[in-house]
């Protein structure tokens, strides 16, 4: 650690604390990993349908890790090109490749605790435990959670304590790792999830009118795979990203305004969140006789607001103190004591009040018991189109609001810094991202609570568990399609606030490697200029045009499961239950067609800044940065907004309202369900990756851009490339001659 | 015409050229007029529906012309005081009214000569003239086209020649009235006529199984009405709107670079485009034994495009001389000749590229023997959820192109301006949006024919015409749908051209009253700002609250349509027949209810850009405008492809593919068109002149801006009237007394 040398005796200690800090997270996560194992397994047909799903869920990840893995090392060694000094070089590269193997490590261990964890809930609930139910459930979410504190923590800190002043380029190949593998789990993983759904429901409980997880529909375990690789690998993969890249930007432009304290200061801030949540989600837990999860869930989520907030106000009080600064600053900001500048504790603040605002925001859009989810249900009543005409308003009004809070937010930062230069005003910015993941580990534990129990109520159903264990295992299913959609938003919000961040930190790097002044390259980002103007158009076409492709790729793939699952059920011995359906076929198809749909939708994330840097310079590219991160956000929370609102419309009624289940406003629920499952968990939550991955690429290639951006010889070949690119995604990829078989089979 | 000193000899006659040549234009639409209404009316029950038709949608106009009359004077007395000279505000008040009021007679004179059009149509039809119906439905049409040219070229030419130099401060006022008449138009035309639809087709097709059109459905009525009001009155003042702030924004950027000839070159183009399409309008004609009407109609276009492009080559090589110039152009802009400047003839063709690639995309998408509407057909067999799906990922997809098609467009424009200066590089992509809005006569005439052979075709249901009469009229409607769907994708981008033009004007108007130089205030726009970035979020998210307003209200219209539509079927005599329906009391329940809906997306369109730039300053306000045309360009194509992929799907299947009419693929894809209807024909198109709108109270808002920004007061008061918007916008409008009624009646 030769950098350590640059570091005061009390900053080396700071930093040692911060990594115990993020040890202790992980010790913490292998300590409820042994608690969970240690549980009952149930009988041997649950633990035999844990298995298939466990088994399908790691040849997924297995063969996804195989097909990204040239890619990965491809970009290793490009990353080693592109940086000038052999030291930082190797650094990068590694840093890169870190990046990739917790993000994957978090996805990976995370997704088979949920294995682990499902056929113990559900075991536990067959002992009609609903205490030990939930624990168990939440505990194995917290696992995921903690891990992503810990190995996020953990790798930032590595780095700066190695690379010390010159941390930044290093930083740049750790986000970018976590990054790149967190686009392809949630693209990979959206599809297969949704794709294993659609076609199980569209075969299952339309055509045949059979419960969704009966037995002999060879799409349910896809299905419940696809839960875990989605919502539990992809979503832990999305956030440990964010989490990665907030503090990667943090600490960039901490440095670039604070110098060293403003870099140690979000490490800080990020070690009391892990020691908040390791306190708050261990409180969770509920009475045999009260059996209230949600709330237990919010006493942890409040207990660890309360602590982190507490601590924050502290080490700020202690740390954050600038001897040399003449700066005059208003009270609030001193408490009187000369040299304390409390500005960034503030900032920080705001950050955990902007999740706030955003948990409520996301609810008030989904939950059933608001405004927003009845005017949807009660257009079912007037047909499909109604249906899904109410819910597309609903999410295009959500949008509205989600993005007011942001602005609100980046404002009141700006308007703590005021008059502080704009790295100060990008740093309060980036430290509203800090204190917005702060809980990350409280976050993640509600996130993959939600699959866990829905997978537990999947095996109490295959399993066909005692009415009681069902009605406990349904609770807490019910439980966690709210958890999840809350922090669904946190996520995108997350993803906003990251890429802005990125984009601010874009600008310190060109003024770095032009040698001009920050306020100079601001002034080239003009919006009155045509070059940043077109780039603002392009940048904001790119989120609809990857949508499109996610969506159309679920379609492609669903198609094919329906088809199969058709035929499976041609087989009267299947069908009257007396043969088991081939389950592995489908996890296999679902596989590879996520494996290949994959391919375009990441060839333009990476190549697309690129390839806009290249042909219509650095100032486009701004351009292009800033429209792609507007819009979005407005799709990413138009289609998990919308998505949520249909699938609770569906739900309210299910419980009975306008007519209840096989009405005909039931039936108009289950298409605007059906039309929202792809939007919310496949295109929407696909976006959160897509804009901090471009951002990512954008930093990494402007030296590239700078160097050649006016060489004809380098616009001609990225034309050439542009083309191809425009080719490929425009390309209708042709069915394999598997897909084919099957295709002509039905 | 005292300003008329500041020209010379040449410059007065050209200007007295093009002030002829728009009264042409008019005398033109006169003639025209003449001859459709000398045509033969039909029998007396024709004569009789027509003439419900006629009150209905002149009802509908009153009242709207009443509803915004009180608005329409307050704003004239507010310009009144903006402006500070005296002789400046009379003008800009007297120009404000002049453009409201040409707005508000294309609409009228439009509507009605539509309305009295359709009956003709239909009795040219029974006489079994195939070539006598396409040509009174075509000309019809041309009339609006023709009064839209001649009045909007008639009054920025007589500004113009009133005000000299000083004729900027004016013409805004002028482009300020025709914007907002058109987006109440558009706003409430567009309630109206989906309301309409919608509630007719939901009890009259989809609950009693009666065909569209069949007299006892008490809201046919209403709905041919809608035809009129949204899609005659509302388009012709939408692209009125487009077609005269490309021109003030064209003379606005003319005087910047060129001076005067930079303003009266425009106006030469406009004048060629009156010519070409009178030239090609009048050609438009068919044999009996041919029947081609498409084939007709696109003669006509090539012809008007001939005949422009030649026309502007010559004005250009004539009048384009700049003997003072120094600058060294390249060969193909002077023809080797010193002073020659071909510039801006080259920019206006580009326009006019743009303007056939965007007919060419939008057919594309929404092309019944095109891929995209094949697909969306073929996902209706698996059900209502994926024929919405694949619609949504079409709609997506196609944004993509159209803004790429617009983002070169605005390169090539640049590029032709190369090395010229901000100033000229704007006036050259000004100089496209005026190529692209050359042929409007032409575009006008076939967007017209769409809901006038619609309407003859409602006509010749209603009047229980003969089959082969009926035959003519069926073919007719499916040319104009298809005609009506390609000047849609023209709409949207003139509205994007035209938008960019005036968020230039914008920044020019910033340096002028500033005193800062262009590029100075160019540097405070950069997306790096905080506060720009702000602006560009809640800009963003602008065009998304407008759209869920609108697709809200109607959906509470039609609500009512339908319960009122249900409670008069209840009437025996009128379900066999025996007795009208009360068709009037529809009408007066549409119109209430598109009036009503109006004041909120009205208040919003009007008051946010003023509130952004009194609260965050004119930097977040730069930010606004750019992010509200970003995401305003997307959301619009997405719903007019979407909605027209979902229309044409529908008629694919009822044309016979994948089971035709009465099978459940048919139920699927009539779903969709249903979603698609609020979004193609209401919410889609009203962000045409929103976009437009708002540019305009910016640009007329920059002095109130510069002045206030920093008053903590007006602060104060910006922030109270914007937390009443808010409220005002999230309330949710009580029904009247009325509307109750209606309500617990049913």
């Amino acid at each position: 650690m030769h950098a350590l040398t640059q570091f005061s005796q009390g900053e080396i200690t700071a930093l040692w604390a911060v990594l115990g800090t993020a040890v202790l997270g992980l010790l913490y996560a292998v300590f409820l990993m042994a608690q969970v194992l240690r549980e009952d397994q149930g009988t041997d047909e649950m633990q035999r349908i844990s298995r298939s799903i466990g088994l399908g869920a790691n040849a997924y990840l297995f063969k996804q890790f195989k097909t990204i893995l040239f890619l990965i090392l491809l970009l290793t060694a490009a990353l080693y090109f592109t940086a000038g000094v052999k030291y930082i070089a190797i650094g990068r590269a590694c840093a890169f490749l870190m990046g990739s193997i917790f993000s994957a490590t978090v996805g990976f261990v995370g997704m088979n605790l949920a294995v682990r964890g499902n056929v113990r809930v559900a075991a536990a609930a067959n002992r009609k435990s609903f205490s030990q139910a939930l624990k168990i459930a939440y505990r194995t979410g917290t696992i995921t959670g903690m891990l992503t504190d810990g190995l996020g923590l953990f790798g930032g800190t590595v780095i700066f304590m190695i690379y010390g002043e010159k941390a930044y380029e290093v930083l740049l190949g750790f986000g970018f790792g976590g990054t790149l593998l967190a686009l392809f789990m949630r693209v990979g993983g959206g599809i297969f999830t949704k794709a294993a759904d659609v076609g199980a429901d569209l075969v299952g409980k339309i055509e045949k009118n059979i419960p969704e997880d009966d037995p002999r529909n060879a799409a349910t375990i896809a299905d419940n795979v696809g839960d875990n690789v989605g919502d539990c690998a992809g979503m832990a993969a999305d956030i440990f990203e964010s989490y990665e890249v907030t503090i990667v930007s943090a600490m960039i432009l901490g440095w670039a305004s604070y110098g060293h304290k403003g870099v140690i200061f979000p490490l800080l801030v990020r070690a009391i969140g892990v020691i908040a949540s390791i306190i708050g989600t261990y409180a969770v837990r509920t009475k045999e006789e009260v059996r209230d999860a949600m709330k237990a869930i919010n006493i942890g989520f409040i207990l660890s607001a309360a602590v982190s907030i507490v601590g924050f106000a502290l080490v700020g009080f202690y740390y954050l103190r600038f001897p040399e600064s003449q700066e005059p600053l208003p009270l609030c900001f001193t408490l009187g004591i000369p040299g304390l500048d409390l500005r960034p504790v503030w900032t920080t603040l705001v950050g955990i009040i902007l999740a706030v605002t955003i948990n409520r925001l996301t609810e008030y859009f989904t939950d059933t018991g608001k405004p927003p989810v009845k005017s949807v249900s009660e257009s079912c009543q007037t047909g499909h189109a109604t249906a899904i005409i109410t819910g597309f308003a609903v999410g295009l009004e959500s949008t509205v609001w989600a993005i007011l809070v942001i602005a609100i937010s980046i404002m009141v930062s700006a308007f703590i810094y005021q008059g502080a230069g704009p790295t100060f005003i990008a740093y309060g910015v980036s430290m509203a991202g800090i204190g917005m993941l702060t809980l990350t580990g409280n976050n993640i534990s509600m996130d993959v609570f939600g699959p866990v129990a829905d997978n537990a109520n999947g095996i109490g159903e295959m399993a066909h568990l005692p009415k009681e264990a069902r009605q406990i295992l349904a609770d807490l299913d019910a439980v966690g399609n709210t958890t999840k959609a809350i922090t669904k938003g946190i996520a995108i919000a997350s993803a906003v606030i990251a890429a802005i961040s990125l984009f601010n930190a874009y600008i310190t790097n060109i003024s770095t490697i032009t040698k001009l002044t920050y306020e100079q390259v601001a002034a080239t980002l003009s919006v009155s200029n045509h070059s940043v103007f077109v780039g603002l158009l392009i940048g904001g076409a790119i989120p609809f045009l990857f949508s499109s492709l996610t969506i159309k790729a679920v379609g492609r793939a669903a198609f094919l499961i329906v088809k199969e699952v058709r035929e499976q059920l041609k087989d009267k011995e299947i069908w009257e239950g007396k043969k088991l359906p081939d389950y592995a076929r489908v996890v296999s198809i679902c596989t590879a067609a996520a494996q290949k749909e994959l391919i375009r939708p990441g060839l333009l994330a990476i190549l697309a800044p690129l390839l806009v840097g290249l042909l219509l310079k650095k100032e486009a590219l701004g351009g292009f940065l800033a429209g792609m991160i507007l819009s979005g956000q407005l799709l990413a929370v138009f289609m998990a907004n919308a998505g949520g609102a249909w699938d609770n419309a569906k739900k309210l009624i299910e419980d009975g309202v306008f007519g209840g289940k096989g009405s005909d406003a039931h039936k108009a629920s289950v298409t605007g369900d059906t039309v929202g499952d792809p939007l919310k968990d496949t295109a929407g939550p696909a976006l959160n990756p897509l804009i901090k991955v471009m951002n990512m690429v954008s930093l990494l290639a402007i030296p590239l851009v700078v160097r050649y951006e006016n060489s004809p010889t380098v616009s001609w070949m990225a034309a050439a490339v542009a083309i191809a690119l425009v080719l490929v995604v425009i390309h209708k990829p042709k069915p394999s001659k598997e897909e084919l078989e099957i295709i002509q089979k039905a």
